[in-house]
């Protein structure tokens, strides 16, 4: 009953009007101009609207089954695989020499809004491979890249991350699974890890698995993980597959949502491992995809409620429900359009502000891991590292809420599983949770990244903001509207970083405030895209771009954002300012 | 998987301590001393825990299946329902001489809640017909009531409400279900209703359906619409039941959540139906029962946060995962709990502090019903129907957010159905749309309670604070943790009803901002209750009662409320402050 259309001239505003990506000295970045993004997103509009948007529904209602040890995806995920690998969409930023397009990070991640938009759960099954293509060619062998690169960007293999055991999740030094070296210089891997997106399935003819695991002997805790691959059937020297490997499935969990995505239990049995790396720094392995994979769960985050928006709207203008009170505006109709109600336009700005404001954050995290990773950029590395967390806890927390918030529109239908809104937020769901729950994202960024390099990259970011307002100060249109609200906002930031500085004798007052600070700082970010696209807006109506509409309306959400979803900032700052005297007051017996 | 505890002292506390029930001078209420409520909420929670939470997730998993035109509850409902029927659960305050206990609704309501929380889709078979046995009490005539409401006190019989038709929800002027009047005195109906909860099952004889419909040549639109009995089967005179009416089950409903309660298409054909009360009047008679379902939906979101909270807490004792940061305090263990965390402990204080708030602001919002009918007390009428749609609204809004924040702290584990938690969202997103979607009740509050009788009732609630505040300035203890931050809440409130007046030119700029009044006037209701629990809890302690751990948990509880959650209250004030500009900026076109 859903529909999607990718935003083609949103992502081309936030590629050229506010990124201007093709003016970018970044290698490879010359070659992104308007026509060429254009083509791309062209063509990646209709595979997602017209396959993979289809298949949404069906994968949830379906699900994936297992079948003597075997999974099977719902009915058409193969054949929309299929094409997906047919088209190249998944090595669009592999590089050349393992059968990639070589396009920067920030091309993948355009493409990949609508992929997501239009079936997360089916979009995971590459999502997961491209992970483990990053692993393997940061950390692995030239022998590893040679033998399983080429595969996984084509997406004849795809991968898997395996880090959670069920005593375990966000503190993997609990670790269980064991590998014991062999003489030929393998390992015998053993344990049973748990949530394995894309674990099994029948869309490729072998699955990398990339299995966290400690070697005997080796340090305690997070120390002692090393990082594998294990193969579900063993590559030989040759490249043709070998016997079956001793990993199998152990079940298939019924989960709130991306059903059709099959979530396993894996039973590693002895199963040949090949270390990636060094022995002992497995993490460090994984950390490297890291910023990567949460900025992905990110925009999964706003991707589920752009496709929401959507929906919700179209149903906003089609349902007749009450009149306007300020006059009938469908007077030979029996009552007005939803949409003509100011709590529902309320509701409807909130999504919309949100969701553009999102795409503008994760299109600019993603040019800043092009440019830490193509140019050595120290400087983009420290911001990526600092924007990483908000990225993903801050975009998948609305995302969520907006998702939920497009379901409202549809009244008592939004909660019929036919209408599909319900699909749309009971998805989105997972992305506050994967990747690190966001709690945990929270934590990393007051406890970790705020003091990297003493404080030097948030400091950096102030200054960005700072220099902005400075430098469009004398910009009347863009003063009042845009850059006080974001002097504000910003201020608010500041405020809760110097009170976190203060902290330091008792960090629970700090950690107590660090969820507040995710959300304070990723309204701040919101905010600051949102000026800077207010500005690129005006700067196309000067230049006489003749799509006048466009540019007005994207003005127009830019001044909502400003006004009704930045004051935001003075709540958190005023739960921040609380410390941890009432957050700490019980007794964990109390509670 | 999951557990359920009735919050036996919390309840006593809001009946003893805070609402001194059987100190008040309405009659029924000299009986409901302490010992009395305890024993009553003593038996419901053995009921609730053993009865029905383990039914909880059978229902979910379950659902109802239509076999042959019959629905079929899932295995143990039929069962369960004759204990609750046996034990006088449904009928405690119905009126004795139909056979109920006379209880006041305030007692019903603190019965209710463990009910609900234990089994939400459960409860709503016997939650409706307490709303048709309400319905036909007020308006139905005598012949109506001796035929209908012993039966539907003790559930033999259950009810229905049916409003909703596929084209229509909220907008129930545009109603097509039929009446026609017969030589007999009775009607014939015909329509389609959709979202009938409880529309057929298998667990009682009969089913009175309530149902809106038109008599044809009557007034347009809502002026035109008139309420019916209509029996599945025909009660003959003797009160034995006759031949099957025309009224059948279209097909049940695949929905989010709520599985366990069977929500149905229904068709009437040409169904014998009796007229309740006048002609053309059918929306008065439902309005008298609003005030009452809608109290009892936003218990229905609170409740559904108190189960969540409840697991989320133990989950958080149990799972050892990290450690405290301030030093180890499971050093002997692999981990400690995640109860040590900031975060985790600031994610519930934010569901318990709601929750205890909640509970109080709806069993006050019990009372005043109980004071408006049972005394004709035209103040606490007032004051309850501006409250009701807050209650409705900010709790079924809030109940889900911290539903959903205590499936967060299961991490992954969270997501998956088995564990439980995602039952609790599932079934507590509902409790947002129907019984009038929250957009639909900020309008009500801010389109006509505000203004009811020259706003009144707005300023008498006000009065009240500000005496409160008044009263107990000297008293050093509350005055900066619970008397200062409710005096700002108020004022912001003021200052956004201050606004609202000011923008009657433009009722746009009223109702743009009449979502965010909602939950500013829920934050500061919430915020009320607590200043008054805290006193009362320090009352108790300074009276030596002996469970100090209770009381001093209360006030650090209502510590943290009034310094983190009352905050939000100038957020939605900036935000209604910038009125109808931002939100109605854009053509509907392009959104």
């Amino acid at each position: 009953m859903t529909t999607y259309t990718t935003p083609h001239k949103d992502l081309q505003f936030v590629l050229h009007n506010l990124l201007k990506v093709s003016e970018q000295d970044i290698p490879g970045f010359a070659d992104l101009d308007r026509d060429f993004t254009g083509a791309v997103l062209e063509e990646v509009g209709k595979l997602s609207s017209d396959v993979l948007h289809p298949l949404n529904a069906v994968g949830d209602t379906e699900g994936c089954t297992l079948e003597n040890g075997i999974v099977r995806t719902p009915k058409g995920f193969k054949e929309a695989f299929d094409q997906v690998r047919e088209g190249g969409w998944t090595a669009l930023d592999a590089e050349e020499q393992y059968g990639g397009q070589g396009l920067p990070y920030v091309m993948h991640s355009a493409v990949n809004e609508p992929m997501v938009s239009a079936n997360m759960a089916f979009n995971m099954y590459q999502g997961l491979t491209h992970g483990a293509y990053s692993a393997i060619r940061v950390h692995g062998s030239e022998q590893q890249k040679d033998t399983y690169l080429p595969k996984l960007a084509s997406c004849e293999w795809t991968g898997t991350m395996n880090l959670t055991e069920p005593h375990c999740g966000t503190d993997l030094g609990l670790m269980r699974t064991k590998a014991v070296p062999q003489e030929d210089g393998s390992y015998k891997v053993t344990g049973q890890k748990i949530f394995i997106s894309a674990g099994d399935h029948d869309m490729s003819d072998n699955i990398i698995h990339l299995v966290l695991a400690k070697i005997p002997g080796g340090p305690d805790g997070i120390k002692g993980v090393s990082l594998f691959i294990v193969p579900k059937f063993i590559v030989k020297d040759d490249g043709s597959l070998g016997e079956r490997n001793g990993v199998s499935v152990g079940k298939i969990e019924e989960k709130m949502g991306i059903h059709g995505n099959s979530t396993c239990v894996m039973n590693y049995d002895e199963a040949t491992g090949y270390l990636i790396g060094e022995e002992h720094k497995g993490m460090r392995a994984m950390f490297v995809m890291m910023n990567e994979a949460r900025l992905g769960v990110g925009l999964q985050g706003y991707a589920q409620a752009e496709v929401a928006y959507q929906n919700a709207v179209a149903y906003a203008n089609d349902r007749l429900q009450g009149r306007d009170v300020t006059g009938a505006k469908n007077p030979d109709g029996p009552a007005d359009p939803l949409i003509v109600h100011p709590d529902i336009r309320r509701n409807l700005m909130d999504q919309k502000s949100f969701t553009e404001g999102a795409r503008a954050f994760t299109m600019w995290g993603a040019y800043l891991i092009d440019r830490a990773h193509k140019m050595d950029d120290a400087q983009a590395d420290g911001l990526i590292s600092l924007m990483t967390p908000v990225l993903k806890g801050f975009l998948t927390d609305k995302g969520f809420e907006y998702a939920t918030a497009a379901q409202q529109v549809y009244g008592g239908h939004g909660y019929i599983e036919e209408w599909g809104m319900s699909q749309f937020a009971r998805d989105a769901r997972i992305a506050m949770i994967y990747e690190g729950a966001n709690g945990v994202q929270a934590l990393d960024l007051v406890g970790r990244k705020l003091a990297v390099d003493g404080g030097k990259h948030l400091m950096g970011f102030f200054e960005m903001i700072k220099s902005f307002i400075k430098e469009n100060e004398g910009n009347e249109a863009l003063k009042a509207d845009f850059l006080d609200p974001l002097k504000a906002a910003s201020k608010d930031m500041q405020a809760a970083a110097m009170y976190f500085m203060g902290a330091m004798k008792n960090p629970n007052n700090a950690l107590a405030g660090s969820y507040d600070f995710m959300h304070l700082m990723g309204h701040v970010c919101l905010g600051y895209m949102w000026a800077q696209m207010g500005k690129a807006a005006m700067e196309a109506l000067e230049a006489g771009e003749s799509d006048t509409a466009f540019y007005q309306t994207k003005i127009a959400t830019g001044r909502y954002y400003m006004a009704r979803q930045l004051p935001a900032t003075a709540m958190h700052l005023a739960r921040i300012n609380t410390g941890a005297d009432t957050v700490m007051a019980l007794e964990a017996a109390n509670f």
